[in-house]
């Protein structure tokens, strides 16, 4: 949590940029897994909740009303019984009063003042529901059916928390730097306990309470696979097994919610074959050299679409791809090896604020989502701007399921080698990926200490651990 | 996941059950946490949906149609867009065959199948719904709102899935001992690295870690807390404190989704101080105590009512407590150390069935649930029977606002020496727990290694690891 000052300041900004209004920012609830009381999910709060009033509690809804120029925190105390099961905590008026909040109301009171601006024909300013308990209350308190809610969201409250939360402050980054270091942890576990015969399921469980003991939780459901063709493949049961490669991306959320997000590709045995060199170089390769180019007033886009065409010309040298590279890439061929964008922005959500919408968070009037497969996976294309967090995430797969779907329909025969491409379905998949900080006049990896990924440094940390 | 006949005949007795009309039993679906696709929350699916199908994926709903003696698996295929982000999935026509149900439908099929049901009159039967996206699906279905969902739900089918589930089939208690031996690594971990020096949220985090690593997840969020006296207290990032007791309540859920339950409270510097190891073994009496007495036909109220004596007996003895024990029990003062209940149903919730109301599940004709403070939590009071699994877990705790509360009102002053009480503000809380299977003519504990837990066991185990 940050200081009182900085929220009292974010809210004002907002007023600003929104006008007019009231502004409801929901908080988030307890989220019941298997009986209604039975919250072992771990409780998160709502990012945009948190950037304005930084109260990592649940049962809250902070209301802004521009007009009248008042600020509420709504919510309910709790009594003797509450203590005994959880503890006591802060009364609704300490929190209120910690973030700068000059009053306090009953959540029965929202109805009241929701009630009150409908009649007055006042803009009522939400963000888009992204939790079904959100859903209903706003069902309840505005008559809006949760499938109109995202229409309904409010365009202007988008846009403010859009470009307020995009650029990153010092006290930010350094919380983001503070997740890389438990990340670093997490993933140096991983590459520590990794050896054949254990289960991708015990490493994907030692990441996940690497993550517990340091932070608040995993950024996301941890990656741990021998299938790393499978862009969001869980840990299995099966066995590691000498030979195949070991993916893990993973990251961690810190105390203060703010995410890491790194993928490191390794031998199972700790040694690359010549073929697994061979491709891990290009999708490294291709990671570096983001590195070189990514600055305020660049397009990501225009970064994303250099790297295919990087990695086409690569993948040409060894054979698996042919023809003119510009055509390929204009054909959208490479997307049979990277079907995913480059990478996306990271702040509080791993896909930072991809739940107020991807065409705002990621692009604008000058560049719009493309719709060729694997670029409509591009969650962000729009120009750098000094303060921006995003990931630096190339890979290269293959994917069994692809291959036998593009090659029945003779998709991109010209550029594929088939032929080639069909020794590689055993092969599995890589990616390499860090979160890059853009700088006044380039960009950096966040992270004190860097995950070992050039190949030699990896096969030696896995030696001598 | 068990042979397909289990679920058939699960599925054929629970038509014999409800007798007529349609069941719908609504599979869990993925939960966001922080926008929409972020699903970091393990999938975890509807426990009886799992009871009567089996089927352990997202975005399904099985239908038994009794009257026409039919039965449907409701669910989406997936195209390849999402077998590149998540893998090969089985088809819903090949789970349906697996768990040998005849039919399948897409999800859209759902609201015609309602719509005709409604239009006949005849009964639809659902259990009350815990997740918020389920309460707005059945509002969407059927026009009941959320508020209303639990009144409108199906009391035959809530008595017919508690008869059901309530006695273990031998395959079960399988699972449960499975379960058993993943919380034994985790409390055994726990005690192994609980030292001055380390944070609960450290050691909290490596039990998680455990629990992912050998099995599904945790079977509820874990407790490790010097503050042993708040009931549900999470980890904090408190550091370990020689001479205070740490309190471990935690279990496993294994890979078919059966549940362990255990608490330890131990010293942290490995070894009790004699007013620790005094409160210590009024606690270890009690939980043995129940050993000697839990068989079929015997009430768990009175169990809980005889724990309850024999606590206040012992407290007697060492001056925390006076006046006739059976007055003060009676009274409900025994609550002030002991103000929950005794156990509850396990299984595959870990409270078990909770979600279908702890009237239904706990109590029946015979014994209706208490009011008073303390007892009004004991979540089940009626009487055993062979293959029940309940757990044993009595405490004493300190609760310092409780404390206060009660002497600010004079409350039970004759049973309770409060002079004496003041000093033990600083004790914290003492629970330990086991899991308890009824047997043919008594009672046994589950799980083939025993988690230490005599005093001098517990010192050994420190000692030694």
């Amino acid at each position: 949590m940050f200081s009182k000052e900085t929220y009292v300041s974010r809210r004002a900004e907002l007023r600003k940029l929104v006008k007019s209004g009231i502004v409801i920012l929901f908080g988030n609830n307890d989220s019941p897994v298997n009986y209604p009381s039975n919250s072992y999910y771990p409780f998160r709060q709502d990012s945009s909740f948190l950037y304005y009033f930084g109260l990592n509690r649940d049962g809250l809804v902070g209301v802004i009303d521009i007009d009248e120029g008042t600020e509420t925190l709504v919510g309910n105390d709790i009594d003797i019984e509450d203590i005994v099961w959880f503890g006591s905590v802060n009364s609704v008026k300490d929190m209120a009063e910690s973030v700068g909040v000059a009053n306090t109301a009953p959540m029965k009171s929202l109805q009241i003042i929701c009630n009150n601006a409908l009649k007055q024909k006042r803009p009522i300013h939400f963000l888009p529901p992204y939790r079904y308990d959100t859903k209903l209350q706003i069902f309840d308190l505005l008559g809006i059916h949760p499938n109109q809610q995202k229409e309904a969201a409010s365009l202007e409250l988008i846009k403010a928390v859009v470009k307020m939360r995009s650029t990153k402050e010092p006290q930010e980054i350094a919380e983001i730097e503070d997740a890389c270091s438990i990340g670093y942890k997490m993933h140096t576990t991983a590459m520590r306990l990794t050896k054949p015969g254990f289960t991708e399921k015990f490493i994907g469980g030692q990441v996940d309470g690497t993550a517990h003991s340091y932070g608040a939780m995993v950024s996301f459901a941890t990656i741990f696979t021998q299938h790393g063709e499978i862009m969001h493949g869980t840990p299995s049961w099966d066995v590691l097994e000498s030979g195949r490669l070991a993916l893990c991306d993973s990251g961690a959320e810190n105390r203060n919610n703010y995410c890491s997000d790194n993928t490191r590709t390794y031998p199972v045995n700790g040694k690359f074959t010549q073929r697994q060199r061979e491709i891990y170089s290009i999708v490294e390769a291709c990671h570096d050299y983001v590195l070189d180019v990514a600055k305020p007033g660049v397009k990501w886009y225009d970064v994303h679409m250099a790297v295919c065409r990087l990695m086409t010309d690569k993948l040409k040298e060894i054979g698996l791809m042919k023809g003119d590279t510009e055509e390929a890439v204009r054909a959208g061929a490479h997307a049979m090896f990277l079907p995913h964008g480059l990478g996306h922005m990271m702040g509080m959500d791993v896909h930072d604020m991809e739940g107020l919408g991807q065409n705002y968070v990621g692009f604008d009037d000058e560049i719009q989502p493309s719709t060729q497969f694997g670029t409509n996976c591009l969650r962000m294309g729009r120009r750098l701007e000094k303060g921006f967090v995003v990931t630096d995430e190339p890979g290269i797969y293959f994917i069994p399921a692809l291959i036998d779907d593009w090659k029945s329909q003779g998709l991109h025969k010209d550029f594929i080698n088939y032929e080639m491409l069909e020794t590689y379905k055993d092969f599995g998949g890589i990616r390499i990926e860090d979160d890059l900080l853009i700088t006044d006049d380039g960009c950096r990896f966040l992270g004190t200490e860097r995950i070992p990924y050039h190949p030699d440094d990896v096969e030696e940390f896995m030696r001598n651990n």
